[in-house]
């Protein structure tokens, strides 16, 4: 069963070739083109559905529902080229896995381990790069940068950031917790590539920059909110102040980690310690504005397991307890050629057992 | 004289009573219409020309220079309305006031002050959020956050960083300092609105997040960089790495901040550590774009003396030395209803002073 049936149909932006833009659904393995259904389905990206509202998001959920319920116009995966499916507006990345937080903490700052000060009073966050947020497989090139003290060149501590990450459809300020369904159009996976020897020596004291801005890649499908069912969120203690509450829902995905197809690894998202409602009520809780398109990813996802760990750093300890690899090879870091995918389960509203588009990229030199 | 005559002649966008947007350049106490110019000066805001390149934008400066040479379409400044100029992509600042960070290390962390280790091998930045860069004279609304552990309220130590930021025209990625010309169009200045309560709060470990994203203002007027003398820059120690060299040129302006127009500050841009072009060398060097419409801040502009600092937290020592304005109040950080206004005088290509269009802000509860 391939998770993308009638329960799920997330929505992408494909193109034939030579041919425009268009938005359509995924169904098996198939894109059903939506652009006969006209209005802000046709247009060549998401945002103007996005922007639209929670009443044209049912209204089209409606219209998907009936079309794909007659015959749909179905196109194989295989001759579509798939696209960033939004215009990203501001990205922000969070650090919101209480299990990543502190083995980062272990492993990076291990004379003084343990989460910052204000990390369980608010979820901790920063702006990344949106010029160079892609779609899944576009090539991930090994950035240069500084090593270290005078050395300038190909980092040699590539990894990846297993992370979930929310697309906003209607714009706001200081959007109460209570309001984020109002707000938030879906979501996608995100592989927030980082570079562990730029970061180590650039991030003090205004965090990680060139180590990260290289390239972030997100799923080419983008599976709306009222698909997916939720589950109550984490017990937070110490209770957080009133503008982050209620918390708002927590989403049962369990990802998946696949090195040159190797299984590595399996986040569950339900650890997640903050709650996406809760970044967006914190995100604008000063009076800053969120825009159609902007993107926040929830940070590393990492459970309490070796095995559920979103980052090679940990999967690894730095390096230094390398994994062996389905073909007998082991690996510490990311090297010229190797091929991360990322994919995830769910619970959809109905009930059933549906997957998240996966994104994938491969490390060229 | 007014520091905006025929050597100048910034660039902006501006509009009259229920009139649409329109280019224009400042002459004197007025705006030329350069709408009439037709092509990429036809359009609503900056970004056409700024992506056209060099060669486009001498065309349109003689084309200018041709239009006020005979009896140019003058419309009065108090008659129209002033823009952002251009549509902010990414936002990045840097931090590269040697002696700001010196003041910012003593006054914060007085148990270990000093640069952190990598500050004099690479120039520090972090990405900013796009979508509250606003136009000079946009009311500053005093933003709300975490003050401290358990307390969210209005920040009570609103702040100011006068920076000087550089407008991306050309895309582009691994950008050499010797190219720094034919990507960049022009100047505008740059006040980095900061709550130190809610930094301080949260900054550990990934860097400045809500206690700047609530605004930031810029000049309306682009200035461009051809219209600007260049001066050798300062000689750095330790030679910084080969990607960074040349250092690229250095700019003479000399930065003015009014506190409720009482003058407590002028700082000096020819004392920065990091040139532009080295900020723009470093921020691609690792592979990432930068696109038509990004914006990049030199960090806050503080020379060696007491009236040279570009924030008040400098100024003031954190609040512990307040300063008297000319209405003989005294002043820690920004109550409400104070207004802060940044202008910069520069010599030209030319020989002659001129002046950058300024940034002001008034603080509302």
């Amino acid at each position: 069963m391939s998770g993308f049936g009638l329960q799920n149909l997330p929505y992408g932006v494909f193109s034939e070739p030579n041919g425009e833009r268009r938005i359509g659904v995924r169904l098996w393995s198939s894109v059903v083109d939506l652009s006969v259904l006209g209005g802000h389905l046709a247009a060549g990206s998401l945002n103007p559905l996005m922007a639209a509202g929670r009443h044209e998001w049912t209204a089209a959920r409606e219209a998907v529902d009936d079309l794909v319920a007659t015959e749909p116009p179905l196109i194989p995966l295989r001759d579509v080229t798939l696209h960033l499916p939004f215009e990203v507006a501001d990205y922000t990345d969070f650090y919101s896995s209480e299990h990543h937080a502190l083995n980062v903490s272990q492993i990076l700052r291990p004379e003084a381990p343990g989460l910052s000060p204000s990390w369980k009073h608010l979820p901790i966050g920063y702006h990344g790069r949106s010029a160079t947020v892609v779609v899944s497989g576009t090539p991930i090139q090994r950035p240069c940068g500084q090593l270290a003290e005078g050395v300038f060149g190909p980092t040699r501590r590539l990894d990846v950031e297993a992370e979930v990450g929310f697309v906003v459809g209607v714009p706001g300020r200081r959007i109460a917790t209570t309001d984020f369904a109002e707000h938030v159009f879906g979501v996608v996976l995100v592989n927030d590539w980082s570079a562990r020897d730029i970061q180590a020596w650039e991030y003090r004291p205004l965090g990680p920059f060139l180590a990260k801005s290289f390239a972030t890649s997100v799923s080419p499908w983008v599976t709306p909110l009222d698909a997916l069912a939720t589950v109550p969120p984490l017990v937070q203690d110490p209770e957080p102040l009133g503008y982050l509450l209620p918390p708002g829902p927590g989403f049962d995905l369990r990802l998946a980690v696949e090195w040159n197809d190797t299984p590595v690894s399996s986040p569950p998202f339900a650890s997640m310690y903050w709650t996406a409602a809760q970044q967006l009520a914190h995100l604008t809780s000063n009076g800053a504005s969120v825009r159609t398109g902007d993107l926040f990813a929830s940070g590393t996802v990492s459970g309490p397991a070796r095995d559920e760990v979103g980052s090679f750093l940990e999967l690894t300890r730095n390096g230094a307890e390398p994994v062996k690899l389905a073909d007998g090879s082991l690996r510490g870091f990311l090297e010229d050629g190797d091929r991360v995918r990322i994919s995830a389960t769910a619970r959809s509203a109905g009930g059933k057992q549906i997957a998240l588009g996966s994104v994938s990229g491969t490390v060229v030199a």
